[in-house]
């Protein structure tokens, strides 16, 4: 492989269609040619599967949102290290289903904790590594939990099953982030068929396409 | 009970003699009419228990420096907010076997994060909190080393196993923190039999004692 590949996340609630158009943007990348490694938050390497365990199994309880939020910091820093970094050397794009700004989005805005001090978390665990691009997808609150709902039946695990002022806080803080870096953030409209958001988030990806 | 129990950490390297002297300590704590509630780090509650094992096990690679620290700081809010802080209020006195001092040696010290750093993550996870007294048990290297063996026969943990620079640094890591905070921090010469060592901790604690 010749150049570094490219890293790009994408965010947004539960229920918007993340997992959906991750699959549907590596196909759309890789029939231009490019080699695409897919990932995800929390996981996305054998360390940081672990940790993902221990968060999102038991109840609200069993984590303190400082505790929480230091784990989430420990698994991407592991996350980056062995998966990331590597595909990238070898000129692979990665996209990933969530990463830092769900943690600046969840445990920052929506949990109390603040945005600056989830980010200096990332700063001291992964050195403020950040994507090229991070796509957030934007839903209504009640349509993203009715595509849920549609998925899943019922419930979600410890952090999807919060009330839903706490994934209005979440949105909240996503639409911070884009407004606060507009060069690496960018929001995208999650409404329409998949198709059409997945035309939205190549058009929002052009500068960094070959 | 009336007032709010002590909190003392035992620290040290390892084979200095922590786990001798923390059961030798509650045994003469107790002789006084103290109830006291014995604990250790990693670990200490159910959740910082899970996370030990993650800290612990493997190889030298399982984790990075950053990502081990991190894990240290998570383990160390639930130890705080679920065994601790419980006890203390009850009026209990609780001795650790190992708390923050030895990521600040290990982590920041030995492993060149900077003790400021990992007193950071500290900070974030636990709102800065602190033992009333500190223990440092210091033993010259070989020595402490030379009692680890006769007590494992051969190799330790994940950590316990790294190179005796790694060790001289975190000995030096916590002659640091006794001279950085002298009113919290005390060093106890470990040399002798386990009964003159037991006598210094106390006269250590001398101004804590009912
Ligand atoms: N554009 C869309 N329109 C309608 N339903 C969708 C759309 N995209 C995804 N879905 C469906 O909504 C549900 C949630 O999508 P999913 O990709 O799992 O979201 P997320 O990963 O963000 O939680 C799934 O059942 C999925 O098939
Ligand atoms: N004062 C002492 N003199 C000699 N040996 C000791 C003394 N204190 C402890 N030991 C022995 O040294 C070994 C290490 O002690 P231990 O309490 O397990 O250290 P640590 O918990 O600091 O690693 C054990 O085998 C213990 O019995
Ligand atoms: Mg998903
Ligand atoms: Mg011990």
């Amino acid at each position: 492989m010749s150049a570094r590949g490219r890293f790009i996340s994408l965010e947004g609630g539960e229920g918007v269609g993340k997992s959906t158009q991750l699959d549907a943007l590596r196909h759309a990348l890789e029939g231009r040619g490019l080699q695409v490694v897919t990932t995800r938050e929390p996981g996305g390497s054998p360390g940081a599967e672990a940790i993902r365990d221990l968060l999102l199994k038991g109840d609200e309880a069993r984590w303190n949102p400082r505790a929480e939020a230091l784990l989430f910091a420990a698994a991407r820093s592991d996350h980056i290290q062995k998966t990331i970094v590597p595909a990238l050397q070898q000129g692979q794009w990665v996209i990933s289903d969530r990463f830092l700004d769900s943690s600046l989005a969840y445990q920052g805005e929506a949990g109390g904790l603040g945005i600056e001090a989830v980010r200096d978390l990332h700063r001291f665990g992964s050195l403020d590594f950040l994507p090229d691009r991070t796509l957030i997808l934007t839903l209504e609150v009640g349509e993203a939990a009715a595509r849920a709902r549609v998925r899943d039946g019922s419930a979600g695990d410890r952090i999807g099953s919060r009330p839903p002022s706490y994934h209005a806080a979440v949105d909240a803080g996503f639409r911070t982030m884009a407004a606060k870096e507009p060069g690496r953030v960018r929001l995208v409209d999650a409404e329409g068929s998949p198709a059409t958001v997945t035309a939205r988030l190549l058009y929002a990806l052009g500068d960094l396409l070959p």
